[in-house]
C-alpha cells in the first residue's frame, strides 16, 4: 500500500472509531496512559510554564482541559469533527476542526509557547508537512513537545522508518479496523525535526512502573 | 560496589588487558566494529570536514591513524601508557598519556573542530567530569562525537542509569577480568550533555547488517 492510501486510512479509522476512543480515554482504559504517559506529557508542558498552548491532534480534549484548568490558554485542533465536538462540550479550551494539511498550509493563525502532539503523529508526509509548519506556530523561545511510541519498545522489525500494521490492542471494546501507522526510528525523528527547521532540546523516557521499560518517548524541539 | 571503586576497576582492567585489546583491534576481531561501527564513526568525523580532531580514549590509535591518513591533524589521549606507546609506534597523530581527570582539570591545552570518544566513555563521574571539559576543547562551531553502546541493545534491566557488569565477549582470546561499566539511558546521555553545557545536534543509529538492529548510537553535541 502506498503512503497516500495509508494516510487516508488513518483518517478513516479515527472517524470510524471516534466514539470508542472517547470512551477509552475518558474511562481511563489505556493502562500505560493512566499509569505513566498522561502525567508525563502534562509535566513536560508545565515545565515550560506556558501562557498559551496549541494541542495538535487533541482528540476529545483531555490534555487541553487539564492544562486549561491550570490557567493556560489552550487551542486544540483535530481533524475528526465528532472528537472536536466532544471536546467543545466539555470546554476548557478553544477547539477547531482542522486537518494537518490545513495547519501545514497556514490555516491556524495563532502562536503558542508550547505546541504539543500527544500520540497524535501517526502518518508520514502528513506529519512532515505539519512539523514544517510548527516553527510558524511558536512564540520566540517556544518549543514543540511530541510524545510518541518509544522506537525501541515498538518491537517492530526491521529497525527502519516505514509503514506498519496498526492495532487497537489495550484500548478496550468497541473498536473497528485499525489503521496503519508510520514507524520512525530515533534517527528518523531527528531527521524529521531537522527537516522542519527544529532542533532537539531535550528527550524524556517515561518509565512504565510495571515493566521498568520506557512507556514512550517525549521529544522537546525548538 | 561504589562508583569510586568501579572507576578504579575500569582503569585496572584496561591496564591489564591492553595487549589483548591491541591484538583484538588490529586483528579486526570484534565483528560489529569491522562491519558497522568503525566506518560509522569515521564517516561521522569526516562529515564535519575538521582540520583538527582530539580523540579521547584513543586506545592503540586506529581511529587517529585513519583520520590522519586523510590529512587531519589528530591528538590522541589515553590513560593506558602501553596503548599510547603502541599508538605512537604506528604514528599518524600525536599521542599523550593522560587520564580523564587530567583532561577535566584542564591539562590538555588544545582545541579541535571535533572531539571524538569512540566507545571510550565507560565510567560515571569520570565521564561527567570529562564532558564538562569538552566545551573548552572545541573551536567555535566544533562538535563532540560520542559513539557508544545503544541504550536499547544493551539489554540491561532495569532501564535506568547505573553500574553494570562488564564483559569481553566478542573481543577474542587473551582477556582477563572485565570491569564494570556505567549504563546510561538516552535520557541519561541527554542529561549528561546538558550538564556539560552541550546540546545534542544530531544522532545516528548505525544498523548492524546481520541483525537489522542498531549496533551503536552516535551522538553529535555542540
Amino acid at each position: 500500500m502506498n503512503g497516500v492510501a495509508s494516510e487516508a486510512l488513518i483518517l478513516d479509522a479515527w472517524q470510524a472509531n471516534a466514539q470508542a476512543w472517547e470512551r477509552a480515554v475518558r474511562g481511563g482504559v489505556i493502562e500505560s496512559r493512566k499509569l505513566v504517559t498522561d502525567r508525563a506529557i502534562v509535566e513536560a508542558v508545565l515545565s515550560r510554564t506556558p501562557r498559551k498552548v496549541i494541542d495538535l491532534g487533541c482528540g476529545e480534549g483531555w490534555l487541553a482541559r487539564m492544562l486549561a484548568a491550570t490557567g493556560i490558554e489552550v487551542t486544540g485542533v483535530d481533524v475528526v469533527p465528532s472528537l472536536v465536538d466532544a471536546a467543545q462540550k466539555q470546554g476548557g479550551g478553544s477547539f477547531r476542526v482542522m486537518s494537518y494539511e490545513d495547519v501545514a498550509a497556514g490555516a491556524l493563525h495563532e502562536r503558542a509557547d508550547v505546541v504539543v502532539c500527544n500520540f497524535s503523529l501517526l502518518g508520514h508526509a502528513s506529519v512532515d508537512g505539519l512539523l514544517a509548519a510548527v516553527p510558524g506556530l511558536l512564540e520566540t523561545g517556544g518549543v514543540l513537545l511530541v510524545q510518541t511510541i518509544h522506537p525501541w519498545s515498538a518491537g517492530v522489525e526491521p529497525y527502519r522508518d516505514g509503514w506498519r500494521e496498526g492495532s487497537w490492542a489495550g484500548c478496550g471494546e468497541g473498536f473497528g479496523e485499525p489503521a496503519p501507522w508510520y514507524f520512525r526510528t530515533l534517527d528518523g525523528w531527528m531527521a524529521s525535526f531537522r527537516g522542519a527547521g527544529l532542533r532537539l532540546v531535550d528527550l524524556k523516557e517515561p518509565i512504565h512502573p510495571h515493566t521498568g521499560k520506557p512507556a514512550s518517548v517525549i521529544f522537546m524541539a525548538g
